[in-house]
């Protein structure tokens, strides 16, 4: 429960993009990009082992790499989507569009289901079961894909 | 206790370069370097509100911001200095010294240092009290340092 109500709160930072700290446009991007790039591997190593079946199931690398995914969902993520951000800026590029920056309910929407897949994958983890894994696994998969499909550029 | 039985495990992980999936090594290096990256920018947020206080303590900011890096830590990110990582591929760059591929002990010497001291950082934040943060932090920043000192190219 504790970690569904932090997912909330980083839903809340994502709307009203609460910010931390000073930093620049630039660094931003490659901060949060850095952040998705980061669970793009963890995902990979999940599916590799709970869908695709092409490495040997290890319950605790998959617990491993579901906490991260968690951890890094509820960060505050949505600090990083600070005004300039929304173009690219000098030689970093960001795929983000416009829209994410004024559509303020479409955002929280999809940031929240984004928070609750990420931590029902964690709790999923924590049973070591496979087939529970790969539904919890599925169900994150489609969080990203909400996002990226509203918010992000092919 | 779990975390700290996770954290040794992932060192172990580290020495032994386990790799959990087929991928190439300039994919590797990206990801670790996110993975840095994704720490920088957390450790950053709880350096402005537990040490330089320009930034307004809050205790759920600092355990979030702890927890991606214990998570992170704690991810085996060992499997990602795979052979064929210890130089620059193609146009992307890494820092890090031939010797980390050599020198199993040292290795997992900062290793583990870094897992104990990430895992401290989280259970410090959890207690909310920002003087156990603030000594906590120091003590991460130290075992980053360690590595760097060692193991990475200025």
């Amino acid at each position: 429960m504790k970690k569904i109500v932090l997912g909330s709160l980083s839903a809340i930072a994502l709307a009203t993009s609460l910010n931390a700290f000073a930093m620049d446009a630039e660094e931003a991007i490659e901060f949060r990009q850095a952040g998705y790039k980061f669970m793009a591997w963890n995902m990979a190593k999940i599916k590799a082992m709970a869908i695709d079946g092409d490495v040997e199931w290890n319950p605790q690398q998959v617990q491993a790499a579901a906490n991260s995914i968690a951890a890094t969902a509820n960060s505050g993520m949505g600090a990083l989507f600070i005004p300039g951000t929304e173009k690219n800026v000098g030689n970093t590029k960001t795929r983000v569009k416009p829209e994410m920056f004024t559509d303020i309910e479409g955002v929280t929407e999809v940031g929240m289901a984004f928070h609750k897949a990420a931590t029902e994958l964690a709790a999923a983890a924590e049973t070591g079961d496979k087939a529970t894994v790969a539904k919890a696994f599925g169900a994150a998969g489609q969080s990203c894909k909400g996002c990226h499909d509203k918010f992000r550029m092919d």
